[in-house]
């Protein structure tokens, strides 16, 4: 390709609006431009970054066995209303009515119609395993869209979904997705881990996330320093105490007291006013578990991993309860609920951590209320379901080696695989008949990559002050040629590197604006090419070409009969794995 | 690929809802299955398929010097209220609210976008021509989809655009359009006619549809018999009359006299109840021209061609008027408009026939009331338009060579090219200074090819009793093997035969199902895998393998030690263009 005749608008400035580095250095290079709040235009570089991608996803996944379809972006609404998720969903589900007033929405997610395929086209254990999978747009009407790519509303995604006769073989399936996605990340130059997402000390529902590692991220991972236990923060196991939920107080301990605590609602504002340790107060927040309120007790000073609530309660909707909601449930006002004098008998999880404070302060439901002296085995009378609910902290035990402390990390999340179970073959009734003629629900698995995310965060991980450096496999293209100074000897050489690399099928680019180097170097380096060929008169007088790689500062000078050679060994050694 | 691991799930029956021979076929094939109305899932066969299509288009327009994009399918209203489609675009247009209530639309059609981008990111000559092209998903919401996917909602398109400095380089750009087109369709194997459908006689605009020949398809098309003009039924240019609208009647003609048609509305009804003949009557069509009433003159036995009007007016909205704009205009009801006693001085417009109309009826502007006698250079007196707006007949002389006779043939339209001039770039500011510093609109031109619609149209032509019959350079795959028999030394060779040809690419099916050899013949018939690959006992114990064409009758026996040459020769030979 030649430049001149490219669309590759870079900019000098960094763009008002863009905050993170892959937004500032995709702006810059003229590889997106926004059309609306997270949605882009990906301009002619930024769509072959993203083919690449797509096209590793699809050797890998083809090689796993998976089968590539494509599925409609327009669903109907009769589906999510089967599984329940037209309600559950909430705003980022972008629905609409067409003209006949039909209701739909804009795909964010396939269970419901890959699922639907399945019962209708597979009947047979003979036919399963399945694994099928689609690279497609899909539309999260997300209220913050923000960070260029890392969190759009219209964006790229590879979405595979497994259908397996039982558990064992589901396991299987997901195995051989958790092998192919790191082939997947490795082949896209990418430094990564893949964190637990599932829950394990509560049992449930397994799943990994692919993180790649970088300071931007928008998520929290906790890594073991020892063992290779490394999870997202919101799922991180703690090390919990043993609890005795039975062990009677010191004899000192008064009998719970109330307290007035004058328009103090945090945290924060209760402990300094009390003048005691948050790790002395036990905070109730009451949430709604699919419209039905619940408890939740944590220690003061620790935070609700929701998650794991999520993992041990299996809820499809976990929201905090509003206001008239809590005022039915405690009695009292927002800031000021607790265990102990609860309105309705509703059910209570508590953090682990909870059990073993000793002369704790709960809210008393009712305004500027709290009560003190509370042992939670003697005065919490309503049954309480331990389990732990909380996020783990930096430096806290590993409890998988106890061995090591967590260490913490950012990471873009850029693939998640997930083991579903029967949660969407259940409700739609996705079945084979096994070998004995027997109705056996499917158990599925889905598999995600956010492909234009992962052209993102391979930006937030490969770059220097001067622009991107793509790795080689995924670079929109391998070589640049630039011309240096207006000798004709120079223009012919450049336009003969340029024609035998093209014939070789090498991915090469020819700057051929007539800019002068500053400018030609400043682009190549914004756009990150991997090699840039510089000939110039000085070089060429010698016999020779300079070949400079994007990652690294030296420069080298080859022969010009070799150069060829030379950058073809370097692209075959770049691209091999 | 193993069919024991694909899926392709083949019907025995006919859909009751298929009624074209595309839709049916792949429904049977397991290509397709509808989600909703007019909404389809591709499984794998189709995808194939349809990535084929992809490719080659990429290659042609890539070699023509296009530059691909991706523009999001979610598009903000705000663009389209710049050119005025907000408005004027129909109920096709999807149109929705996000979760903040502003207003976007599902893209059917980019070219507000893509004049935006250019208009940013272009400022100055030297960066002209440009043509940028995407190959996406769009969606229509059509009132009554049909057909499969010749007339669905959501289906993929490649869309281009081209950007020129003036007519003389744009007119450039639309003939390299025009020429790749012809290779793209080529390459796919289609049987097409590139018909016009610019009006050259009206002048104006230049568009070229490409018209894949079928007996099912939705358009009509007249070809001349000697020359090459061809033309969309709605725009063929007529061989028109000489007129004088200044020539006298016959003295014999008697004055214009009112006549009692009651409930005569129809050209059908006033012609059989006056015993004259349907040439004989002037029909006056009430039309409102982007909200403007118009009248339009049409010889009784003629029907209107709205492109011509639409062609000549150059109107963006032409819709026929409603009962209330009928009877402010021309002071009657529906069906009995005429030109002589029109109560509103609106824009007249009257096809070339209507001129040479000698004792003609026309309606009374009165219930139940027409006018005889009329002879229109002496009894309209309102200034009237002449132009050729009618449709064109079978059988009429062609205008072009003046030698030919009109024929009809049916087509599908898969691609359209069309010269846009200033139309968007004039409304959204789009413009390059030129080597003067002078700010110069951009001409643009557009150019679209359904790509599923490719698919489609390729079936209607490409089948027949048994199935599908590929193009070998569209065909999912190029070679299906069937295994005859239990015979282990037959099930070795299809393996091996199998695994030689996976090895060299060739794109391969095994039939590893054991299933019936009527069963197998069956599917790869429908399927319309161009190589059948039978491997039998008896064929073997001569050392003889069976190869047999989609296309032809005859099988032919091969030496078993020469099947795989000959296999990739017959491929080489037919993707070779």
């Amino acid at each position: 390709m030649r430049l001149s005749k490219y669309l590759f608008p870079t900019l000098k400035e960094v763009p008002s609006d863009a905050v993170v580095i892959s937004h500032i250095l995709m702006l810059r290079a003229g590889m997106i431009r926004k059309l609306s709040a997270g949605i882009y235009n990906y301009l002619p570089l930024a769509l072959k970054t993203i083919k690449k991608i797509e096209n590793i996803i699809r050797e890998e996944m083809n090689e796993a066995g998976a089968l590539e379809l494509l599925m409609p972006a327009v669903q109907p609404s009769e589906l999510w209303i089967e599984t329940g998720r037209w309600g559950y969903y909430g705003p980022e589900l972008l629905r609409f009515k067409d003209r006949k007033n039909g209701d739909y929405c804009l795909g964010p997610t396939h269970e419901e119609v890959i699922t639907h395929i399945v019962r209708n086209e597979i009947s047979s254990y003979k036919e399963l395993p399945k694994n099928l999978y689609q690279i497609q747009t899909k539309f999260r009407d997300e209220i913050r869209p923000r960070f260029g790519l890392m969190r759009g509303r219209e964006f790229i995604m590879k979405d595979a979904y497994s259908f397996d006769i039982d558990v064992e073989n589901a396991k299987k399936s997901y195995e051989i997705m958790n092998k192919a996605y790191r082939r997947i990340f490795d082949r896209c130059g990418l430094k990564y881990k893949a964190v637990e997402a599932g829950t394990g000390a509560i049992g449930g529902t397994l799943s990994h996330e692919f993180q790649v590692l970088a300071s931007n991220g928008e998520d929290e991972i906790l890594s073991c320093s020892s063992c290779n236990y490394a999870a997202n923060i919101e799922k991180t196991e703690c090390t919990n105490p043993d609890i005795e939920t039975d062990k009677k107080p010191d004899e000192g301990l008064p009998s719970p007291e109330k307290v007035e605590t004058p328009l103090k609602t945090t945290i924060e504002e209760v402990s300094e006013y009390l003048k005691i340790g948050q790790d002395k107060l036990i905070k109730t927040l009451i949430y709604t578990c699919d419209k039905n309120p619940i408890a939740i007790l944590l220690r003061g000073d620790h935070e609700l991993a929701e998650a794991k609530l999520i993992a041990l309660i299996k809820c499809d909707e976990l929201v905090p309860a509003d206001e008239k909601t809590i005022l039915k449930v405690t009695g009292g006002p927002v800031g000021f609920s607790g265990p102990t004098t609860l309105k309705e008998d509703i059910p209570i999880y508590a953090d682990y951590a909870v059990a073993n404070v000793e002369d704790g302060v709960v809210g008393g439901n009712e305004k500027d209320l709290h009560i003190k002296h509370i042992w939670p085995g003697r005065d919490i009378t309503k049954k309480i379901i331990y389990a732990d609910l909380r996020e783990a902290l930096v430096g806290e035990s590993c409890p998988r080696c106890k061995k090591g402390k967590y260490e913490k990390y950012r990471g873009i999340e850029v693939g998640q695989i997930f083991y579903l179970g029967k949660k969407y073959s259940e409700k739609m009734d996705a079945y084979v008949l096994d070998n004995n003629g027997k109705k056996r629900i499917i158990v599925m698995g889905c598999y995600g990559i956010g492909v234009t995310r992962t052209m993102a965060a391979s930006i937030e991980q490969n770059h220097d002050e001067n622009g991107i450096i793509w790795p080689f496999t995924i670079a929109p293209y391998h070589v640049i040629i630039c011309p240096v100074g207006k000798d004709e000897a120079v223009k012919e050489t450049a336009e003969n590197i340029y024609n035998t690399l093209c014939d070789k099928d090498v991915e090469v680019l020819l700057d051929d604006r007539n800019e002068r180097p500053g400018v030609m170097f400043k682009d190549a380096d914004l756009i990150g090419i991997p090699i840039r060929v510089t000939v110039g008169k000085k070089g060429l007088d010698q016999g020779k070409i300079e070949v400079k790689l994007r990652r690294e500062k030296e420069t080298k000078l080859i022969h010009s009969d070799e150069v060829i050679d030379y950058i073809e060994d370097i692209i075959t050694w770049e691209t091999t794995l």
